[in-house]
């Protein structure tokens, strides 16, 4: 594909995110959408002429085309059809965290082969995947504490605000933040499915995603009382999912913590995502932005399909685990079981 | 280059970055340094046998290796040697921004073949260039601001603890953050050289640097009185460089400016650099970590190193100038000039 080539782009799924993907690439004349997989050819959508994108045949939307976009979710379908382009030969464009995480070892030879572009799978348009799979490669990681779900950061800070927990919940899913199944984010399930994909990008390549999900707490247990409480000193609960070295290997956790005041994480700067590296040489980076939404997810789509137009290969894992270092991470506070 | 061979690098230049890098490259098998390009083979620089590595001879400090690292600095031999390897079918990774900025007219054919690696060049580790010719490209820019010059942000620290404007400096030398040469640092240019490659990157390809250069200016005439009456009200003063829509253009500036309490650059999370893209599709988000130093510098390069050596191309400009957004840009309060 030359930069003159118009690029044909099976789009798979069109709910938020699809619909986002839509929009923003009109105003791209490079791409051209040839078809859109939906379940239902009936539900009001928005699109211009749906009669002429739309499809509920999952064959039809990537027949002719040259890359693939799965913006559907879930691990069944989705990841199904990935896979099926991936083998047909096609680059596979996704924000699918779930199926990446749960089926790993699946798309772990497309994602070395450098065919899979998932920058927006974690935090949106905040990038993450692709500096911590490229320049932050050169500094050994020391450890990495991230808030990665945008539900959580969002329900949190209404707690803080002195709203409930289920309007702030409703709010979350109407702004477009929350999962389909708002479980997935609440419960830290979404949040462990991207630390599942950071860990192997970075860490180590072998992290099975039954450990993640056995170290996972969400925070549906929390009540205004404990969020407030940490209020008081400065300091805020946050759902933080955090890579750290523990007897010789690396942990990949996620639960609800006490950040004190002056955390980075914990910064106003940090108002919806946010990542924090430290690595050996580098000392500590943060990345911080959009952690969800429509708008905020494609835009991270449409960046992967500009540089899979171009060539770039995906992000690809480390090789092998990366030394564990001799050194103690941050304690950061953790909560009492209500 | 497969993963299993070993990489042969020459290296240009054994000052604070290519010292740095050297030892990184001790913990990564992958990588052997042939040989190291130095002007004064006397100079004890700490490097294990330097009679085996060390050398006077361009020629010999490029010859039969895989790719070529750029540690020197400055507009003159180290471009012309970057630009010779270049032609000789060598990928580049080099933290020259002075080089890239002044002769890229030279360089941009190379850039935009993707033969260059140069994140090093803009705020040492953190990464930047990647991600703005990267997964940002999802969404049309609206403006960028950023604090590129750790000697400016370090010294404008030390003014507002009360010590004063010449001490400052002279830690951040000691430090390792200051330029060869700190007028580059405090009047502005350090910075002023990585915005015209950001602007390139990502808004205009076509941005002269004579345009940045004129529009600069730096921190030497501020006094601790300016810096601390910012400090009033929670405020603080930055070297800022920004990109801003202005009659149609782009407009690419350093200065000295206010920062209102609660902007994203004042923040305590923002210690050293940092930088805030702001974008139509992804909203705001903010890149923050070491802005200079040399291992923080040489991790980046060892993550470009990585990179070359996979087969992954460099950062590539923006094909055609971005389009200019119908947008106020985020007013930041001019200081007056002393």
């Amino acid at each position: 594909m030359t930069r003159e080539d118009t690029v044909r782009v099976g789009l798979l799924g069109v709910g938020t995110v699809g619909r986002a993907l839509l929009d923003l690439v009109e105003g791209r004349p490079r791409f051209h959408i040839t078809k859109a997989l939906v379940r239902d050819l009936d539900k009001p959508r928005g699109v211009a002429r749906p009669e002429r994108i739309l499809t509920t045949d999952p064959a039809a939307a990537t027949a002719d085309v040259d890359l693939v976009v799965e913006a559907m979710g879930g691990t069944g379908l989705a990841a199904d059809l990935m896979l099926s382009a991936l083998e047909r030969g096609l680059p596979v464009v996704t924000a699918n965290k779930a199926a990446l995480a749960v089926r790993w070892d699946e798309f772990a030879p497309w994602i070395r082969a450098g065919r899979v572009h998932f920058e927006a799978a974690v935090l949106a348009g905040t990038p993450v995947v692709g500096p911590l799979a490229g320049s932050l490669r050169g500094s050994f990681p020391r450890e990495l504490h991230a808030l990665l779900n945008g539900t959580c950061t969002y329900i949190l800070a209404q707690l803080e605000a002195g709203r409930g927990y289920d309007e702030a919940l409703r709010e979350a899913q109407r702004l477009g933040y929350a999962e389909a199944d708002p479980t997935l984010d609440v419960e830290g399930i979404d949040a462990a499915h991207k630390l599942a994909l950071l860990a192997r990008m970075a860490f180590d390549p072998d992290l099975p995603w039954s450990a993640v999900a056995a170290d996972t707490v969400g925070i549906s247990h929390l009540t205004p009382a404990i969020v407030r409480e940490a209020m008081e000193d400065g300091g805020r609960v946050r759902l933080v999912a955090s890579i750290v070295p523990q007897e010789g290997k690396w942990r990949a956790r996620v639960r609800p913590v006490y950040l004190p005041p002056g955390h980075p994480l914990a910064s106003e700067a940090v108002t919806r995502g946010g990542l924090l590296f430290r690595g050996d040489a580098v000392g500590e980076v943060l990345l911080a932005g959009p952690g969800a939404g429509g708008p905020e997810t494609a835009s991270a789509m449409l960046g992967d399909l500009i540089a899979a137009a171009d060539g770039v290969p995906g992000p690809t894992p480390v090789p092998i685990a990366m030394p564990v270092p001799d050194h103690e991470a941050e304690d950061l506070g953790e909560l009492e079981r209500a």
